[in-house]
């Protein structure tokens, strides 16, 4: 891009948790001009009386999602419900508008995975192949060149850069993975769900979706593809009372000879990385270390000596997770430092 | 016990969470007069002065910790930092009380395991060995014939109550065994810790003693006595951010040709438990659902049709983990229904 | 009511936080044979797979609320939306069933006012007429005659027990009264509210309702009748991130003579009174300590010897401030001992 | 200050949550090079092993807190427990350091005051006359000139931006000034305390500090100085469940002939402040909307046209209420622009 020339962005839905918090970032960046926030049901109002954090940052009122008026922009969030950014993506594509993708529509490259998953037909298979999956950490020259980026999910993101240093060396059995999952409870959205009340949600725990959850899927697709072998994964998530974070507690089976120095090992694999930190032998890093920034942090353990290795991710399920990823994949996508508008300080406590 | 006649019954060290809640179970236990509540700290003064919720419900001062004065009592439980009762129990014993130690000191049946996780010789191995585990699922006909019983600890009780079916019919590995644990924060008691405070552990998730828990030992112990066999166990403790609760995720590999139905398997062996109640299949029980009460909830899913089990297991880490499975010991050893003084329900929200 | 016999007790609305507050109190009340539960919405199932902290309490179904099938109740209670229970009231009391009110319906004896605040015309003004306001430290004979009792709102029995000493004494100006009352977020009930969700409430404070809230009247009636003279109310409720838990903290403009000692002044009014506790002079009552209580603990406090009383009044909203309350008047309607069932010690911690 | 040459700047007292806090502004500072960061009992450690959010953006140690170490600083600010700064201050200031001290050591004009509400006799008299009371609503010019000034307490802050258009304009009563005040738990620091653990602290709401808090003198003064006149005031601060915010709710009874717009008022008072911002009429400001950052939101009411206006008034204690109204200090005595690093957008949700 030109010197001094800002990127004109536009974001489809920006009415919930993922669309605040792109707004947040967004406001804050230094190549960035903020040119349209859409919302059905909002259209008209101000930004900021929906959103009083933002009074002083954003001027901008929802408007109604229009191919025309996004057209304008160079990239366009969805931070849209599944099944929307389909529908809408061609058009803006054939208008030279790169896409940016927070929910699931382009997660899963096979189409038939995709409806039995989420319930509907792909409204665009020929788009959803030349998608390319933003986890920089695997796919950042591909993510470069894209057009559209499928943004990965929240659990997806943390379990797959935990998991990847082991299965890339083969040093784990790929087909008996366990993740053990916790997420704030902001993953739920911004949705009156009778689950996510603070009466039904704060001063308990559980576990939900066991039979099956969509990230499943999601997160074998990209470590089956490190490895280019099937992966066999437990994913167990659940829900704990606090707004932002995710925990992934993961398990693998290491192979007998992997005698292998695991701390040096995630060192290197992640030493070029700016949003993956690797913490000193013997930590446990806690979710509210990465509360607002785009960091995850990792810490790899082999308990008592056994044979089990088990690997501790955290993220912002709302920024690595969701919003600051997509920040993260927008400026490589557009040539722009690829920590640009992602330098915040975790808020502590 | 003659008919009318109630226990006499005294508490040593009741100013912590375990002998809060003793008291707000005792004090409600139609079989039980409670008799001395003892503090070196707080001798002297009223113990609703430290407790206003047990404002009108107890009017006894706490005294000093003293062997002829407790010798009145019937029974006696020790809720004191791990240590102490070794020190005190044989003279209570020697003079015919009864006893229930609510921390470590009887818990591990080798000394020099003992000494190795806690740090200090034991003082009392003669009645370590006469020693019972409270365990009441495995252990009640012991119990009813004990002077002397170790409470279990809060994450054995939820972590062995899960895995106990299906190691005792042979269905998993029993060296590869996962649990995932999760504690709310009065699990570390009612010491004024930098880790323990609102600022630190709200809004965030660890784990936390993935080196090595105390709580390891005594739960490889626990399933090692019900193979009689060695076990292989990771275990990962995480502190979340609530008051009460453990939420324990257990995994284990299933034999090729375990094709049981283990819903009818967990449903039968826990039958005629008054505190396990096994949940209908496909449940996913959350911890407020115990909160305050004895039960432990428990579910059983194979994801995905896999190999691999899991067990989801609910308590209330102050009550059946601490000072309700006490009561319930206390009423197997002194000979009331099981159930006497432990019907309360959940508070939900 | 003869020895041994059992109140037959209906409920119609069983769904709510009030509801299965009723459940969690009438299930262990030693007086009481729960006979029916009504939900439209979720008749047929069981009462337990809605709530699992009852699963061994209670074998009940919900069943459509039928007006001869709660007519074999003793009594029935309402905990249904503001506006239901007028039109099922006036049949049962025909059938000669007691009634006791959980929502708005019977509170404001102007059928003006309750348009006003309410937004519908009343349907029953009879009725209206021959409701008793149930606040027992008030009504105590009345309501043990009636047959149809109004249940206060939370606000309004926190409130009202902190002012009540001082302006039966007329030692404040009654026309500048400020009540700064603060809720948990149960008071909001179960039903899924944005405002309502963690994310929205948990880490955050806020006022609500300054313009006017529906409790306002009901406060200003029930002090205005006490002293027989309008009196002038500002009432700020705020959102306070937990469960459970009201605290009002109440000023008055003292009267130059009133020399009084407040402390020996509130100990009096309230000394024979099971459910209100008069804390020690110079005590700050926190909620928890009532938290799944009936108890309302009240401190008075002059700061800094000058002209403004501070009353600090806490309750549990779903117990003194609901449920509690309403089980406390049937056992005054009913002629059981007052206390029956409502013995409960608070959860601490 | 020379065109890119950045401030040498000093933290004493690095490790409380105001420091961290410090830390977390001004390493995101573009004029503030961090040139030392004190702690007594972390000195050697890495700065970011104690605050693993600070990882990858700072590299200091905690060093001793020495003075010619200091000296090479432009300013240093003490994060001190009270009593500390006073000793080291006079020194520093010797040496032609400017200070902003977050403690209380200089926020009292009058030394007796001083000692009779924190315990001890004041160090530095002389420099106590001529620091500057830092709150830059009212003192900007004098803040411009000052080499050191007293950093405002939060609940001062919060209170005072509240009444002070109110009382500038002589519309209510000084004497019978209410303040309501509502804090989240960090407000009590980074200390081991029992009554700050979560256990204790959360779900729970309690008054505290009703007899006489040290904010009390703090507020009377700067409102005092504001009318040159005294004041009475009856502050009642609260301890609420989270961590960040403070709700101030104040009341104050207006005179008869006050009719004015209340609302145009508050605007026009603040107009050209960056950090004030008046709510549009009828708002009930939230304490997240300013949850990491310096902004103070206010909204003014006059319940049902009586004669009492009700001021809202929330701030993030941390932030405006200490380390955020800091650094706007720090900006204005180092001539840099106000809001330069104090942009952040809130944490939401």
């Amino acid at each position: 891009m030109n010197q001094g020339a800002k990127l004109k962005i536009g974001i489809v839905g920006g009415t919930g948790y993922t669309g605040v918090e792109l707004l947040r970032l967004l406001v804050q960046h230094p190549n960035v001009e903020l040119t349209a926030v859409t919302s059905r049901s909002e259209a008209g109002q101000d930004v900021h009386a929906l959103y009083p954090n933002l009074r002083g940052h954003v001027d901008l009122q929802f408007s109604q999602p229009d191919v025309d008026n996004l057209s304008q922009c160079d990239l366009v969030f969805f931070a849209t419900p599944n099944g929307v950014a389909m529908k809408m993506v061609p058009a803006l594509l054939k208008a030279g508008v790169k896409v940016i993708d927070l929910a699931a529509d382009f997660r899963l490259k096979d189409p038939h995975a995709w409806q039995e998953w989420y319930g509907m037909p792909h409204a665009c298979e020929d788009v959803l192949e030349q998608a390319v999956y933003g986890l920089p950490e695997v796919n950042r020259a591909l993510i470069a060149q894209a057009s559209i980026v499928a943004n990965p999910g929240c659990y997806p993101t943390a379990v797959q850069l935990g998991f990847l240093p082991l299965l890339e060396k083969g040093l784990i059995d790929p087909m008996h993975l366990i993740a053990d999952a916790k997420s704030g409870v902001s993953g739920a959205g911004r949705e009156a769900k009778l689950g996510s009340l603070l009466c039904e949600a704060s001063e308990s725990f559980k576990a939900y979706g066991v039979g099956g959850h969509r990230h499943l899927p999601e997160i074998k697709q990209g470590l089956s593809d490190a490895i280019s072998a099937p992966v066999g994964l437990t994913f167990i998530p659940h829900l704990t009372p606090m707004i932002r974070g995710i925990h992934a507690t993961l398990y693998g089976r290491l192979d007998e000879n992997s005698l292998d120095d695991l701390q040096a090992l995630f060192e290197s694999r992640f030493a070029d990385e700016p949003f993956v930190d690797v913490m000193p032998a013997g930590s446990m890093p806690e979710t509210r270390s990465v509360k607002g920034s785009n960091q995850c942090r990792i810490a790899v353990h082999v308990p008592q000596g056994g044979d089990t290795v088990v690997v501790l991710s955290v993220i912002d399920n709302l920024v690595k997770g969701a919003a600051g990823q997509a920040v993260q994949n927008m400026n490589i996508m557009c040539g722009v430092p690829e920590s640009a508008g992602l330098n915040q300080v975790a808020l502590m406590p």
